[in-house]
């Protein structure tokens, strides 16, 4: 039976999403080990973002193939078991047997969290950017606005290999709680690599009068990612949820 | 010059504010070594709450002495550079030369996050307690309400050598968002050992239906320690601020 699951985790102690030969520990090596206590035998994992090192997750979807007697909640009570601290699954279901997390998602949704303040808050050191000088969040906003739509994002990110860099942005909100905390949200089809830490980067550069709303459409449009700023850290960034078309 | 500086910390990562012979990193520890560095000398530090392993602060209060040529902005500056990322100091200023952060106190409030989920959240493991069966946070209410006043507080809590175990809570307030996120708030002039987690810990059970708030009352005025509840986990609570007569 295939199933799919939604995966939350605390990115903060994991080499991102994806097992690699050379860098341990990472999210899809600790749930294959999970499986593979459970299932007696080793079981691949696919995962629908490959998220880097350092970024969070509350809604990751992914899938595995497994022989299992019981209910789709005694399985997640089982890896839920097995699973670390830092790790959970919210929810387990029956999916059909072709279900691919990646390839079958229709959307993306990503959070990425910044606060402005004097002195670094060591309660939100690996949730939350800190920058020192204030944001303007109604000239972030009013820059963001240009990102949704269909675009070639080359300015803010690289695609996989043989791929081009057309994604369609479905929202792009800036919100701020006027106490200096901002929250990016971000959804689209699909994203290249590093893009919503690019754009959240470039779009700070806004916030702080270093670039104007103009500067940075300016950028979108001529693809200029010499002109875009450095990526935001990882750690502000949290993949929210991937919607699917069933 | 005495300095007063407030002080927030992550206390994942340490073994409770004061300083131990045998248990270290501590909050005072990692104060005292950053103002050694800075001072080119041994500086004691004396805190406000003893927090035990585990408690966080945004708003703990210190005090120490210092010879400093520069501002007190200057100083926050140099000790945030000094500090570990999970402590930071967000303001420094001169205080009288008797000034005590702790017999100077008039109020303490503190804070416990917890929140109930059928599954736990990873990124709130160290400062929230998770709770699988949800709570009755108006039930909660009527029975924390019992708490204002002055009264002795025996069942919840040790005293200080010497000490009596009467307190007086200004403030009990239970507050839940309708997700699941509950937040306890509570202000006295000061505190007994315990005393906030063992009433987080016993109101979760009036909460869970498993005792009544009358039964909640009873407990507090027959100073019934055997009939409290366990403490709450350490993780969810947070000292939030320490007030005094100036």
């Amino acid at each position: 039976m295939r199933y799919r699951a939604t995966l939350a985790y605390d990115g903060t102690a994991y080499h991102g999403f994806q097992r690699q030969a050379n860098a341990s520990p990472t999210i899809q090596g600790e749930l294959e080990a999970a499986l593979a206590r459970i299932a007696g035998e080793p079981v691949g994992v696919t995962g629908a973002g490959r998220t880097d090192a350092g970024v969070h997750a509350t809604g990751q979807v992914i899938a595995f193939d497994l022989e299992w007697r019981h209910t789709p909640l005694d399985l997640r009570n089982a890896l839920n078991a097995n699973l670390p601290e830092d790790l959970a699954i919210p929810a387990v279901e029956e999916a059909h047997p072709g279900f691919h997390p990646r390839y079958d998602a229709v959307g993306r949704c990503y959070a990425y969290a910044l606060y402005t303040a004097p002195v670094r808050d060591p309660l939100r050191r690996w949730r939350a950017w800190h920058l020192v000088a204030a944001l303007d969040a109604d000239g972030v906003q009013a820059a963001a606005s240009c990102l949704v739509g269909e675009h070639d994002f080359s300015a803010f990110g690289t695609p996989p290999q043989g791929e081009n860099a057309v994604r369609t942005v479905s929202e792009a909100r800036w919100t701020a709680d006027g106490s200096g905390e901002h929250t990016f949200t971000i959804t689209a089809n699909a994203f290249l690599y590093r893009m919503v830490r690019t754009i959240v980067g470039t779009l700070a550069l806004v916030g702080q009068g270093r670039m104007t709303a103009e500067d940075f459409r300016g950028i979108l449009v001529a693809r200029e990612r010499s002109q875009a700023g450095p990526p935001a850290p990882a750690h502000g960034l949290t993949l929210v949820s991937v919607t699917y078309g069933d």
